[in-house]
């Protein structure tokens, strides 16, 4: 059922690191991603992938994670991501990606949830920094970077009331996500 | 297996018109939309459903269909959506919905294929002649629009050579859309 795999797909920030993930993993997602729709078909998305220690150490700084827990600085060593992606842009392609961008990161995450690992999408990322790291051409513009491994911590979705969107963490390192009620996504007349 | 969902998850534009929809079915996919990631999760996405026949008929004039088919104006009586979702941005909520938009709507195709379903996601919209017919507050703003129904016609995928990518339709009706290869999307050092 695609609904227990949507649910099971959590953005997870902390992953067991003994579990390694391969570049062949990984491109079995991102070929979920080929074989997603693409606005006028134009297909402008590249894919970098990172499996490597050192260079996952290269990217780990220039990240931003969990914006609203103002007392964690991301995950601790043991727990970083394995491998990453950087979701591109190739600019000779297209101009704007549409909303491609977004079909794509779901195809890949849940590929990965499928095949027992997780990730998160990160948006705060310096990316005149990782584009080095990955050595992309100015061709290549970063638009995302999806952090990936198994994960090692629970996440849990809630209601939420009114405004209350902030995710949290309890004292037992529970992940909180207040999620809108469906009553109030869909617009009736 | 979500590769064989994503396979069968194609672009389609003609539906069985005789095969209905009801408000609930959709509603049962946005949810699948509401359990998917948003950044910071703001969730600014909302959603307005049309299963009624003179509603549908009332939005089908203001959609573009198939750009590179420049021979057909899109799906005849009979082979027209029975439903739409008009996926919107709700401005009170946030500037920009960044990819919010491709996973929540891959999310939403996602379930409808598992049901037996399928849609399209479009773009060439005229905007405020649809927003007009769902009576929409100046305060949401129409992204995409989704058309569904019970696909009536064969879309296979083929290998893209160079920069061919215009999907195309033979002589037997059957759309085929050119993906650009695996090693193509991936960049390598």
């Amino acid at each position: 059922m695609i609904r227990d795999l949507i649910m099971k797909n959590r953005s997870y920030r902390r992953f067991d690191s003994t579990v390694k993930l391969s570049p062949n993993d990984i491109e079995k997602w991102i070929e979920l991603a080929r074989f997603s729709p693409s606005a006028r078909n134009l297909q402008p998305l590249k894919f970098a992938i990172s499996t490597d220690e050192e260079m996952n150490k290269l990217i780990f700084p220039h990240l931003g994670w969990a914006g609203y827990l103002k007392d964690w600085n991301g995950p601790a060593e043991g727990e970083q991501p394995v491998a990453y992606i950087a979701v591109l842009k190739d600019k000779l392609l297209a101009d704007g990606v549409h909303c491609d961008d977004g079909i794509a990161i779901q195809s890949i995450l849940l590929g990965a949830v499928e095949d027992g690992f997780g990730g998160c999408i990160i948006g705060t990322v310096n990316k005149s920094k990782v584009a080095k790291v990955f050595k992309l051409p100015d061709t290549l513009e970063i638009l995302w970077m999806i952090a990936l491994g198994k994960p090692a911590e629970k996440v849990e979705l809630e209601t939420a009331t009114g405004n209350e969107i902030k995710y949290w963490r309890d004292k037992n390192e529970v992940h909180h996500v207040p999620k809108r009620p469906l009553d109030e996504l869909i617009i009736r007349k």
